[in-house]
């Protein structure tokens, strides 16, 4: 699977009176790194995706988070997310956290769905079929343009 | 104009390295408190007056805020709220944040717009006229139930 | 084990665009459900337990979470929260989400340490053992007021 | 004064059910902008300063903030800080974001104060001089390094 990194600072309001992130804002950032590593590989950003793909987002199923290293205001982490498993509907996220020097702060799992509205009601969501370019492009990376 | 007061409980999340409520969470709660003034004297909640009112929201125009004397986790604080001006479609909101013992910690001021989708661009949205029933509620408070 | 309940409203700012709670805001929740736990059966605000125990917080090891019903702003949701195994140091927590009727829409778990700071270098923080007055107001509930 | 610009990518998590920005993140990002200005002239990131010059922060006294034109997921936005006034002990933050095209979306304000603890009281915070490098550094940005 593809892997995507990216950089985040770790800001004055990230963190808590213990000086450390505050770890709800952990899983901001692993969402936006899902989108991000979407958008890497799909090379549009989520709001283009929802257009194009006709659904409505990828809710979040469940979700889990281990600690092994803090992190404080000042401090630059990597994030590394890729998907883990695909399913019909329904995928795996991996996110791991790096902090400067390799040393490995968190690891996340994610399991969410490929979301559209329900045909027959509108008002409600249902998994859909991930679409088989979102499939290879998360397998193997950013496309190439063909000429 | 009606004032409604709410409780507010400091949370750990709440609060920076500083040991202090990290001041955009105050806007949060000043959010939610502009919600509850309009829960209180419509008896309905927000997503309620969407539906009833045929409006979007009511989207921020400009906002400023004192700050006299800083709150930590597990303060309690009561916020209290109103409206300042009723305009056609623009309103003024009033905040006071007050500690235990009645001192005032936070002045705030929000303006903003009762809006609407624009009746020739479903894509824009407009401003539009603040219902008479909301004009009288947020002046004189909760209405009286016809028996 | 002692269970404690609280309500809280779902804000509008704790919803994303697709109009249902962005899922870190739970973890947020579920941070301040754990403060309120040991408020409800010590009696005393996380500041004071701080003071009292001599200790800096109960830094999250780790944490999962099934998301099984969406909520949305204006829903009012009830979080029952308890401890649910106590080492020596370290401990574990359950929140269940309930909607209104008892709907259950959230299972979280949380594996925690009750932390101070080292003994040999103040600028490490190590797990400390759970003072026994701790454990039995987790296991039984708010002490008796000895007369 | 030394201008600072940034780029910031809006995300799914900083908005709300109508799509756009929920507008107390733009406080957070306009707080995370304000240690970026003194990162980037005095070449250090907050922790070092707070270090280095035995203050505590810099607390908000007020802001004020006007939104022109919302944002949505997946908008990419240009944040230009600069110090405005410099006092003794306080000092003034304009935040300017502005929208592909140049187009300007916020006007921000923020009044903050240099802080230290009390020199006769460790439990105050209070404000303390700015010292003259930092001053020069927000007129003249980034300091020649000496050889």
């Amino acid at each position: 699977m593809y892997v995507n990194r990216r950089r985040v600072t770790i800001e004055w309001g990230d963190c808590d009176p213990a000086g450390i992130v505050f770890y709800p804002r952990y899983f901001a950032m692993f969402d936006a790194s899902t989108a991000h590593l979407f958008a890497a590989v799909l090379g549009m950003h989520k709001r283009e995706m929802i257009a194009k793909f006709e659904m409505i987002g990828f809710p979040m199923v469940d979700t889990a988070a281990r600690f092994f290293v803090p992190s404080k205001f000042g401090d630059e982490v990597t994030i590394e997310t890729q998907a883990t498993d695909l399913g019909r509907s329904s995928f795996g996220i991996s996110h791991r956290v790096f902090r400067t020097g390799g040393v490995l702060a968190i690891e996340a799992t994610e399991k969410r769905v490929w979301a559209g509205v329900h045909p027959e009601d509108p008002h409600r969501i249902t998994g859909i079929p991930i679409p088989e370019i979102v499939r290879a492009a998360l397998e193997s990376g950013p496309l190439e343009r063909q000429p």
